[in-house]
C-alpha cells in the first residue's frame, strides 16, 4: 500500500457546493480511494471569512481566505473552483492552469464567457480543465458525451437544464397559478435567487447550452448568437391551451447540427413538447437531456440539476478522473478531453434553416374581422395555420386568439410577428412559442 | 504524428453487432482517433464461414475462422468477443485475458455464468475485461455507474433491460391484444427470437441484473438466487385493471441494497409502476434504468437497449477506453474497473425483507362467498386488502377478482398464494404482480 500516491486537493469556495464536496468526499473516502487507486487529501480550503462558524468542521490549518494562494500552491494538484462569478474565478482558474494543475469547475458562466482563454491556458501549460458539474448537476452528461458516446456525432441535443424554471413551469401548470405568484413562492422556498433574471430569462440555460455545444461540436457559440427567450411571459392559459392541443411546456436548450451543411444552431426558449415525449413529464427541479447520436440513436438522461448533493456528486467524479490522470503521469489525458479537442468553425444556422411548428397567442380586440386580418398577415409570410382556438382574454373587451402553424421557419415567423404587432387590433405583445416535434 | 501508437483490434464474431462495430468504427475513425489519441486498426475478424458473401466488405487477409487464433495473436491488443454463447466465448475470453489482453464483451450470459473465473484470469495475467455493451445497449450505464457516479453508493437500481419484453408489453397495452398474438407478430418482425424463452421468461433481464448488481455492489448473485418471473401470464385485462388503478406494467430488474443490514436483493418480475413514474412511459424496444445514489439522488437513463447500432456504440466506447488505457502503459486501469473491485459478501435479503404492495388477479367460480374465502386467507397471512375490482373472466361461469394489497412482504404473499391455489373455487393459477412505489 506504500506505493499508493497521495493527491492533494484544494477547494476554492466553501458555499453550498464546496461543503457538499467536503462532506461526501470525507464520508465515502475509503470506497472512492479504492476505486481510483490513490489517496485523496483535501489539503486546503479557501473561504470568504475564516473565522465564520460552519456546520462542516474543517481544521483551521486547512483554511485560507485567498483562493489564489491555493491556485499557486505547488503542493496542490487539483484545484476545485466552486466560488462562482467570472472575475476572481477566472483569475483563480487561469493561475492554477498556468501551473499545469487540473482545475475542476462548476462554473458554466465562466466557461461560456472565457472558455477559449481557459482552454488555451491549459493547453499551453499542460493543465487540464474538467467541468462535469457545470451542466445538469448530478447527471454525468459531460462524461456521457465525451466518453460513453465517443463513437457518435450529435445531430441533436436538447433538454431542460434549469431546475428553477422547470419548478416554476410545473407549479404554474399543476396549480393553474400565474407566473408572478409562483416566482415569489419559489424565492421563498429558496428555489429561485433574489435576482431571478439569470434563471427565468434563460441565461443560465444558455450558458449550459454553450458548454454542451462546444463539447459536442468543438465550436464556441456566444449567447448573443443564440435565440434566448425566458419563461416570464407564459401564463396559466398557455398550459391549458397546450394541454388541449396535446402538449406540455418546457424551457429547453436545443442544439442542432446539420453535418451536411456544417450548420450549428443553439437556442433557448419555452417549447411545446408533445405529451408522449418523456421530457414533457420531467417535472419540478429535475433536469433532462435528450442526446441523439448518429450511431446510438436517441438516449435520455434525467436527474437533479442542482443542489448541494447532486453537484457534489459531479465535482467528485471530476476529482476521481483528475486523480486517475495524475496517476498516469505527465502527458496523459482523458478521452475527448477539452484540451485535446480540435476547434471547429461551424456556420451558425440562418433563421430560414430553423424550422418548426409554432404556437401564437394573441390578445386582440373582441370585434369582427380580427382573425381575418391576422390570417392575412400570416398568409403573406407563407405561414400556414394548422389550428385556431378562440376564447376570452384576461381583460374586458379582449379576446384570446391561439393559433398553431404547420411547419414554418424563424425568418417567416419573425416577419409575421413584426407585422402582427402593428395591427391596430393587437392589445398586447404577441406570445410566440415553438413546438418541439422531437422523437 | 509519428509518435501516435497504433492499437490492433480483433473482432471475434461478425454477426449483427460485429458488423456494426466494423461499419461505425470505419466510418467515424478519424474523429475517434483524434479523441483517443491513438490509431485504431481493425486487424483481424473471426467469422464462422470466411467464404460467405457479406454486405460489409473486409479484406480477405483480415479474416479467420478461428476466434482462438485472434485471442492468442500477440499482435492483437484488444479482443472483442461478439459471438455470444458461453462455451467458445468463454474459451476465447479466457485465452485472451491469459495473454494480458483487453477483452471487450457484449455477453451478459457469459458474465453471469463465468464472471468470477473471468475476472480472476484478468487479475492474474494483467488483462482487462470491459462490458459496456452487455447491459442496456447504447446507454452507457456501466460507465455511468463506474465513473460518472463514482461518489455514490447505490441503495436502488431498477429498470427495463429487455427491449423485446417491453415491445410485447407495449403492444399488448396499446392494441389490447393477447400475449400469444403479439409474441407471434414480434417474431415475424424480428423483435423476438425463434426461441423466445430467454427474453420473455426474464432470463436475459436476470443476466443483466446480475452484471449491474456485481458492478454496483461487488457481489455475484446467481439467477437461481433471484426471483425471476416473465411476462407470459400477463393479459390485456391486466393492463386495463392497472390503468384503472393508475399504473402501467413493465418487466423490471430491481436491485436494492440495505447498507445498514448489508442485505442485497436482486429480482426480475413484471411490475405495476405508477403512471407518474417516467419509466412507465418508456415504450417499445427502449430500455430505461433508474439509479438512486446516496449522494446524487435518483437519476434516469433511457435509450435503445439492443440492435446493431446501439450495441456498436457501446462496444466502440469500450474500445476507446481500452485504447486510452493501453496508451497509459502497463499497470494502468480505469476508475472502478472490474479487475480492481473489492469482492463483497452481501447477505441475500430474506423474503420478509422484500416489502411492497401487491396486485392479485384471481379467476374464480362465479358464486357467492368466494371473496369472503379469499379475504379470509389473506387475513390469516396478515395481508391487508387495499382495493377489489370484480368483473367477468375470459370463461363462462367464472369471475375475475382483482385485489391490491397494502404494503406486505414476499413471505406473507407466497404463503397467501399457496393457500389460495388450493381453494376449490380457484379456476386458474392466481397471477401475482408486484407494485413498484419508486420515486
Amino acid at each position: 500500500m506504500s506505493d499508493v500516491p497521495t493527491i492533494n486537493i484544494g477547494l476554492c469556495g466553501f458555499g453550498t457546493v464546496g461543503q457538499g464536496v467536503w462532506k461526501h468526499l470525507t464520508a465515502n473516502r475509503a470506497e472512492l480511494e479504492a476505486r481510483v487507486g490513490v489517496k485523496l487529501n483535501l489539503a486546503r480550503v479557501a473561504v470568504r471569512d475564516a473565522r465564520k462558524r460552519r456546520t462542516v468542521k474543517i481544521p483551521r490549518r486547512c483554511l485560507t481566505e485567498d483562493p489564489l494562494a491555493i491556485a499557486t500552491d505547488p503542493s496542490i494538484q487539483i484545484v476545485c473552483e466552486l466560488m462562482g462569478g467570472t472575475t476572481l474565478a477566472r483569475r483563480v482558474t487561469l493561475a492554477a492552469l498556468r501551473q499545469g494543475k487540473i482545475v475542476v469547475s462548476a462554473n458554466k458562466a465562466l466557461i461560456c464567457e472565457h472558455g477559449p482563454e481557459i482552454i488555451a491556458a491549459a493547453q499551453k501549460h499542460g493543465g487540464h480543465f474538467f467541468f462535469e458539474a457545470s451542466v445538469a448537476g448530478g447527471i454525468p452528461i459531460i462524461k456521457v458525451l465525451r466518453e460513453g458516446l465517443v463513437a457518435n456525432r450529435f445531430p441533436r441535443i436538447y433538454g431542460i437544464l434549469n431546475g428553477t424554471c422547470n419548478y416554476i413551469l410545473t407549479q404554474m401548470d399543476e396549480q393553474e397559478a400565474p407566473y408572478a405568484g409562483v416566482l415569489a413562492e419559489a424565492k421563498r422556498l429558496g428555489y429561485a435567487e433574489a435576482d431571478e433574471s439569470l434563471d427565468v430569462d434563460g441565461w443560465d440555460t444558455a450558458h449550459k447550452a454553450c458548454v454542451l455545444a462546444w463539447l459536442a461540436h468543438g465550436a464556441w457559440v456566444r449567447t448573443d448568437q443564440m435565440i434566448v427567450e425566458g419563461i416570464s411571459r407564459i401564463s396559466p392559459a398557455d398550459f391549458k391551451n397546450a394541454a388541449t392541443l396535446g402538449f406540455g411546456i418546457k424551457l429547453l436548450a436545443i442544439i442542432t447540427r446539420d453535418f451536411a451543411k456544417n450548420e450549428l444552431c443553439v437556442r433557448v426558449h419555452p417549447t411545446l413538447l408533445p405529451g408522449a415525449n418523456v421530457i414533457a413529464k420531467v417535472n419540478g427541479v429535475f433536469n433532462a437531456i435528450s442526446v441523439t447520436g448518429d450511431v446510438v440513436g436517441t438516449t435520455l438522461y434525467s436527474g437533479r440539476g442542482a443542489g448541494q448533493d447532486a453537484t457534489a456528486s459531479a465535482v467528485i467524479s471530476d476529482i476521481a478522473d483528475a486523480a486517475a490522470l495524475l496517476k498516469h503521469g505527465k502527458g496523459a489525458h482523458l478521452i475527448g478531453e477539452a484540451t485535446t479537442m480540435v476547434p471547429r468553425t461551424c456556420r451558425l444556422a440562418p433563421p430560414e434553416s430553423i424550422r418548426c411548428r409554432y404556437y401564437l397567442r394573441l390578445t386582440v380586440k373582441d370585434q369582427p374581422g380580427v382573425l381575418a386580418r391576422v390570417a392575412s398577415v400570416m398568409a403573406k409570410h407563407r405561414v400556414s395555420i394548422a389550428s385556431v382556438l378562440q376564447g376570452p382574454a384576461d381583460r374586458p373587451d379582449a379576446a384570446s386568439l391561439v393559433l398553431t402553424t404547420h411547419e414554418s421557419n424563424e425568418r417567416a415567423m419573425q416577419g409575421t410577428l413584426r407585422q402582427l404587432k402593428n395591427l391596430a387590433s393587437m392589445l398586447e405583445e404577441p406570445l410566440l412559442l415553438r413546438i418541439g416535434d422531437f422523437d
